[in-house]
Order: structure tokens, then C-alpha cells, then sequence
């Protein structure tokens, strides 16, 4: 075994590897704080990032800082534990040993007594990889600053374009899939452009930009009840979005989508429609579901494998016949849960409780002022939704640092309406819609 | 003439072209805000970036949008400017035109009546412009972000190295050049490592780097008084900061520098020893200093030439005997003189008064409250330097959201001494200091 990521001090002692610091891995990390255990948290990026408000980072309301938070931060103090900025490349479950490579190219192997995945999803285009050239997912910082720089990139390109025709194309924003990622990137668009900076241009004006919602189901937000989903609509509608529902994507290129026959020409289209897991599932050549989730035990571990727990949206869990959402709160129990599990089998206890997901409810928020909430059998929008998105929000972001500089950027932006972030720092690409790295 | 980047409305009133969005290109658009004319200011770059807190974002104190403001939010609201996302490219001074590529890839030319040329300094190695790959300098956000990325990406590194003999390479800190930007990096690097965050790591101590200031002059600091600088120096030493004056820099490579004869293994040498006037001088075929800058009359037009004002760090006028310093109060006490020579000049008035530059002082800071400060008479050091500096700096932020922003983040850390931005958003890359799109 090497020592490379595990502690020096205390061989012997049951060595847990804890893959992803997303929600998962690092509940799972803070459950063990007091296990007699050596913990490794592997992951590829330096920082745990707070999801739900991406998209505010992707509109220019909040800057990458303020909702992410250095791993070494979180956990760093916690002192069974020891953060590692690896990229993890495969999984030995015979050998119980992780693979990756260190951050100055290394590639090396670590020996686990108890292994957490927590390696989450990224984005799916459904058998259509080229679309991720034209069509970015939103699901890390770098996402979020691309699509920022573009959008506020195509405003610039249209300010200096004297034919107002060609205005259209660089101003018509398509967003695929209506999930609450893509109802709120709809609505905080529609915000930032209809906002006080369209009197900062001259010749063109952002407030006539086409904002166009694209989802395959008959009706936007379909994790929610039809009536709340309802009042989302509206208030998209009511913000000038223009929402087509049953309707698919057929094609996606350089100059826009096919959207149901019609072709939609657009410069930025954003690709929120679904997900695939992370490769744990090959690595640990487990069952996995249609998706590609791996199936786990009732207690969160593998078929045939009790040291290994895999946790949040790469997994697949049956809970009351439908499997658990994809979302925050099931991977930051889940993370608990194997934290409490592994500590309670040092300790000799009896087997645990199969995981039950406690359901503390749904939100999604419409620009400012405005949000959906569902929880049991409280059904709430408007404003008091609202409130409580941004308290709840504000109270479930890891760090006091990240909850002072949130609050602060949206207590300037609701007095003066200004975006705080409206940064260009990749260059500008001539094509908008393509990645820098992509030859035209 | 092409109208792409001129206002519409207004032929036949003056046209302005300002080139460059800094200091002295901001404020001669602002001075011609009542102005018969129409401006067009020109920058690579969508935001205006206050240089004089770069480091702290090199540093982490200090996100990227703290100390960038959008050049449409400062001047799109002025009815008679234009704002050019376009990267210039040349003058035809003869033709009175400016040709420049504007950010979907298409060269174009405007012409001009009246041409104001703000277009700073870059980064300059003597001669050795090999070295810029291995000793970046600080001018931009792109070279703070990647200054932060590998500092911390160094640290995630040695964290992970069992072999402590090794931490000492990554964890050497070389700055060539010991100006109030060089001296500046180094006591907030000091603070930075010595700081709490040293209780996150297990393997590494931060607080055991070795920071190394360089400078051939005699002493560090030569823009200040000897007695000031002294001060200075002996702040810096006393956290930690190892001083080597009238010792140059033979050489710079990938394994580090050689200083005197001596070779320092280092991972990060932070060049900040010279600059190097923007190619205006060559664009207007006008006689130049040695260093390259554009030798202006005492009304800053370029001799020959009187629509043609060059401002800022690429101008050189000699003042009282000498040329004036490439500072921040210079570039924007000469934009507003330029704007108001173009105003006067419209309404007829009389030849102006040469300009004068009023100088307010010279300030730097070592660490949170230190600074060190000389304004005429006055010489002040220690923590009331430090609260002048940092009123006056919040002071000329360009905008109330900065204020704002920087405020905020300052009283955070001065109460918890965390830093507020400690993201690797650049994907680490094995040899910490080259650039990612090298090979190795």
C-alpha cells in the first residue's frame, strides 16, 4: 500500500478513501469526524461547489467565490482527516484499491479498508456527444464563467453589428429541458436582460432578446405538481420566456437547434435535459440501472462488497417503488448515513436501518421575488416561497464566509438591481457557441 | 469611414476614439461627457481593472470581480460614448484611422477626429522574453487567477509528497523586482502562508515557505524615501521575507532562477522588475524614449500631430527635469486633461496651459496594517499609513458596487483572517510553472 494520500501517523487504524467532495462526500467525511478511522477525501478540484446556485454564477449575480468553498476549508481541521486534490481513475474492489493521478501527473494507487463513491453525474446529451460542443451542460464553475462570458460576449458583438437583422441570432437564448436548472437559468436570463443595463447600449437592446424554453414533457418542472408548476409557467411567461413543452430537440449545431421540425436559429443554447452518472459503476463493475446508477443494498453498499458504499446521484435507490431523486438533499443524507453506518461496524453494532430518505420538500425559484415550494402537503409560490428559498439557501451554504458574501451580493443587487460579476475573462471566440479548445 | 464602432445619430459632430480602458482612457471619456462630440472607447477587454489591488487577487483575498468593472457600466450611461469590445490593431495617423478586430473575428477600420492612445504597459523582460513562461508578471485578471491557481495548486502538491525534502521547491517563492508591486506580493504571499490556513494541512507547513524579494537596485522601493523604504524592508523581514538587494537575475528556466551566481529551486518566480510601453509609439510612427514610449508635447499631442494625445504609462513627458512616473494618479490627471484639450479646442479657446501633474504621494502596503506613505512633507508608516490607504483605495474604486464588494470582503477577513478566494479554477497542470497550453 502506498502512504501517498493516506495519514503517517496512525497505520493500522481502518483507512476510509471517500471519493467526490460534492454533498455526499463531504457529509460523509464529517460523519466520521469522531470514527476511529483515517479518512482520505479525493477529489479533482479544489473546491466543494454549493449546485443550486450555479446558475446565479452563469447570470452574473454572484461570483465563482461566493458559492464555492476550498475542500481543505470544510475538512481540513477535521483531524482523522486528509484532503487530496487527485484525479481519480479507477477502482480495484478485488485489490480494494483506488487509482488516480496526483496534480503533478503522477499516476498512484491507494489501499481502502472502506470506500465511499460520491462521484455524482454530468451532463447527457442521449447518445448526441458532438452537442456539447454547441450546447453547454451547467454543472461546474467553468461551465458557469463560459456561458457567462458568451451571453455577455454576443451582447457586445451585437452593440457593434449595425444590421439589427443579424441581432436575432446573436440574442435568441435556447434552453433544453425545463427541470428546475432550466427554469431558473429561463427566468434569471430574462431578469438580467430586461434589467437597468439595457440603457447601457446603444444599438442594440437586450431586452429583445428570445429567451426559449424547450421541454420533451407536456409540462415544464415535472418533479412538482401540476398546480405549482402551473404558477412557474406563468411567471416565466409573464418574463417574456417563451416555453414549448412536448415538444423535443431533433438536432443541435453551430447555428442553433430543430426544435419539433422548426429550426431555431441561436447562438447559446444551454443543455439542462439529463444527466448520466459518474463512472463508479464500471469501475466496480456492479448492477447498474437503465442510466448506468449504481444499484445499491438497502444499507447503501454494493451486492457482494459490505466496504463499499456508493452515495447521491450516481447511485440508484428504490424508496417506496421509485427510485430517489437526483438531488442535494438524498446525496448529503446518503453521505451521513455510510459515514454512520461504517463508524457503527468499528464500534460492533448490529446491522443499520436501511436508509430511509427524509423528503424535506422542492423549490425553484423564478427571478427575483418569485419561487415554487413543496413540501408534504404545504404548496406555496410568490414571494413567501421566495423568502424561504433564500433563507433556506443561505442557511445550507457550507461556510460562514460563502453565507456573508451571498448574502451581501444579494442585498446590493435587490438595492440597486446592478449584476455584480459581469466578467468576460476568456477571450472572446469569433463563434460564440464554441468551446476555445475546438477547432472551427 | 465604416460606422460599426461611431455613433449613429451624430454625423458630422467630432468623433473621439479613446483606445484603452484604464485609468487615463476612463477618465478622458468622462471629462467629454458634455462634449459636441461623439467618443468611442475601444478595449480588449469588457471591464475597466483597478491595478493598484491586483495582488490581492493573486493572493485570494480578493475575488476577480471585486476590483473589475464593466467599461458599459462606467461609461454606457454617457450619451454621447460608444463602448468597443475590439482589440486595436493599428493607426493610419495620416489617414486619421484606427483599424482593430472586433470580437467575432472581423477587422474593420473607423476614422477619427480627434484620437486619445491609453494603452498602457505590458510586462517587460529585458531582452528575455523566454522567461515569461516560467515568471509571469501581474497585469491582468488571467495572471492574478493563474499566479493564485498555482500558488495553491504548489501547496495541494507538497501536501501529498511524503518526501519532505521536496516541499522546499514548491514551496519557494521568487519576486523579481522589489517595487511597491513586488514588496506588495510578498507581504501578502507571507501573510497568506503564515495565516490560519496552516492548521488545514497535515503533511506541509505552509508557513515553512520561503518567499525571496529580488532587486537590482541598491535598496527595495526606489520611488520612496530611503528612511520609508527602510521601514519597509524591515516589515518585510520580519515576516519572514528574505531580502536580496543589488543582486540581478542572471536567469530564469523551469527549475527556478539564478541570482548572483546562485541557483533557488523554484516552482514560482513572479516577475514584476520592468514594463514595456503598448506598440503606440509604432502605430503613430512618433519619436519615442529608450524604452519605447511615446514622447508627447506639454498639451500631450504627439508632436506633428495635434489630434493625436497619447496618456498614461505609454507617454513620456519630462517633468521638472524628469519623466513622470507610469502611475495610476499620472494616466488619470492626464485623460482629463486630454478631454478637456479636445473641449476647448471645439469651443475655441486659447492654446491650454501645459499640463502639470499634481502630485498626490505614493503609498504601499506590507500586510494587513502596515503601509508605508509620502505625500509632499508628509511621511507616515505602521497602521495609520494603513487606514489612509485603505480609505483612499475604497475612495477610487469606479464604482459603488466595488466599494461595496471590497468593503465587505476586507471586514470579513480582517475578522476571521480568512481568505476569501481560494479557488484553482485552471486545471492544475504537473509543472506549476508553465502555462497549460505548453507542452512539456
Amino acid at each position: 500500500m502506498s502512504a501517498q494520500a493516506g495519514g503517517d501517523q496512525s497505520r493500522g487504524v481502518p483507512h476510509v478513501i471517500i471519493v467526490g467532495a460534492g454533498f455526499g462526500g463531504v457529509s460523509a467525511a464529517q460523519a466520521l469526524a469522531r470514527a476511529p478511522v483515517r479518512v482520505t477525501v479525493m477529489d479533482r478540484s479544489n473546491h466543494h461547489l454549493f449546485q443550486p446556485l450555479l446558475y446565479q454564477v452563469a447570470t452574473a449575480s454572484l461570483g465563482p467565490a461566493d458559492i464555492a468553498t476550498p475542500v481543505r476549508q470544510l475538512l481540513g481541521r477535521q483531524r482523522n482527516a486528509i484532503v487530496a486534490l487527485v484525479e481519480v481513475t479507477g477502482v480495484d474492489p478485488d485489490r480494494r484499491e483506488v487509482s488516480y493521478t496526483s496534480a503533478d501527473g503522477r499516476a498512484q494507487t491507494t489501499a481502502y479498508d472502506y470506500l465511499v463513491l460520491a462521484t455524482g453525474v454530468e451532463q447527457s446529451y442521449f447518445g448526441h456527444d458532438e452537442y456539447a460542443r454547441f450546447a453547454p451542460g451547467l454543472k461546474s464553475l467553468t461551465d458557469a464563467t463560459t456561458i457567462r462570458s458568451r451571453g455577455l460576449t454576443a451582447l457586445e458583438i451585437a452593440e457593434l453589428e449595425p444590421d439589427p437583422s443579424k441581432h436575432r441570432d446573436l440574442l435568441t437564448f435556447v434552453l433544453v429541458g425545463a427541470g428546475p436548472t432550466g427554469c431558473e437559468m429561463a427566468g434569471a436570463i430574462a431578469e438580467a436582460l430586461r434589467g437597468p443595463f439595457r440603457a447601457e447600449f446603444r444599438r442594440v437592446d437586450p431586452g429583445s432578446a428570445r429567451i426559449i424554453l424547450v421541454e420533451g414533457e407536456p409540462r415544464i418542472l415535472m418533479s412538482f405538481s401540476e398546480s405549482l408548476a402551473r404558477r412557474a409557467h406563468d411567471r416565466l411567461t409573464s418574463k417574456g420566456v417563451e416555453i414549448r413543452t412536448g415538444a423535443r430537440v431533433e438536432h443541435v449545431d453551430a447555428d442553433g437547434v430543430i426544435v419539433a421540425g422548426e429550426r431555431i436559429s441561436s447562438r447559446h443554447v444551454l443543455w439542462t435535459a439529463g444527466v448520466k452518472p459518474s463512472p463508479a459503476g464500471r469501475w466496480l463493475r456492479a448492477e447498474t440501472d437503465h442510466a448506468g446508477r449504481v444499484r445499491v443494498q438497502p444499507d447503501l453498499t454494493v451486492a457482494g462488497r459490505p466496504e463499499v458504499f456508493v452515495v447521491g446521484d450516481t447511485s440508484c435507490l428504490e424508496h417506496d417503488g421509485r427510485p430517489l431523486p437526483g438531488v442535494a438533499q438524498v446525496a448529503l443524507q446518503q453521505g451521513r448515513y455510510a459515514g454512520r453506518v461504517i463508524e457503527g461496524r468499528l464500534a460492533g453494532a448490529a446491522a443499520p436501518a436501511p436508509f430511509r430518505y427524509f423528503d424535506k420538500g422542492n423549490m425553484a425559484v423564478i427571478g427575483r421575488g418569485f419561487a415554487i415550494l413543496e413540501s408534504g402537503r404545504i404548496k406555496l409560490s410568490g414571494l413567501p416561497a421566495w423568502l424561504a428559498w433564500a433563507v433556506i439557501h443561505l442557511a445550507f451554504l457550507p461556510a460562514a464566509g460563502n453565507r456573508f458574501s451571498v448574502f451581501t451580493q444579494w442585498a446590493w443587487s435587490y438595492v440597486t438591481a446592478q449584476q455584480q460579476s459581469r466578467l468576460i475573462l476568456e477571450r472572446g471566440s469569433p463563434k460564440a457557441t464554441e468551446p476555445p479548445d475546438q477547432k472551427r
